[in-house]
């Protein structure tokens, strides 16, 4: 069965994209630990990271760091954050989490409840942040 | 300044190396989250991940991979997680934490206290798991 991932990127289901290419997706995440919390997900479904062949592996990571380079242009924080933990979406995604304090990337802290209006919003300032 | 990560690079201080090459080192963290706790670091002193160049990002996720994997055979864990937060020491380093809940990844709770004989411990465990 397709990820809920694997249906973003084939657009059954919406989100918040903010970066596409041939192999590599990036949207909000609905349940953001901070605003401008982005997922970074490879289009091949894989469950487990490090299951992921080097190529592809290689390029998520470059792939993020241009949305990453976005983020900081566009949203209040000191750096942008990174995690891969995987226990729960088996498709590989990469948080990039736009820092200002250590607890900013604390993922057993509430999520943020935003609306989709609020969450349209953010995506369109990180959009604006790519060169 | 030399930051703590090139000290242990460059042999001044000790750490309980796990793998190294010419480009990046990997060695437990002192004051790990979970026991098997190891830290990636580029040999390039550079502060921010996302100012390594694209060679040098992609290169470091692919080491870690090989890292990760030998975590993966030797301590029991569910799979390796992945965080790069940067607030503290200057020097890029990736967190590959051994995971079987979601709060092993939690960067506020207590860090574990080992002693020297059990890091070394450890530190020979992933050794082995190198292919």
């Amino acid at each position: 069965m397709a990820s809920i991932f694997t249906k973003i990127i084939n657009r059954e289901i919406p989100a918040q994209i903010v970066a596409e290419d041939d192999n590599y997706i990036a949207f909000l995440d609905i349940m953001p630990l901070v605003k401008g919390h982005v997922l970074v997900v490879p289009k091949v479904e894989v469950d487990y990271i490090f299951d992921l062949e080097d190529e592809i592996l290689a390029g998520l990571h470059v792939f993020s760091k241009k949305v990453a380079k976005a983020i900081d242009k566009t949203i209040k924080c000191t750096r942008v954050g990174v995690a891969v933990i995987g226990l729960e979406v088996p498709h590989v995604h990469v948080h990039l989490v736009p820092l200002r304090s250590m607890d900013d990337i604390n993922f057993n802290r509430e999520k943020l409840k935003l609306s989709k209006e609020e969450l349209a919003e953010i995506a369109e300032t990180i959009r604006k942040g790519f060169d």
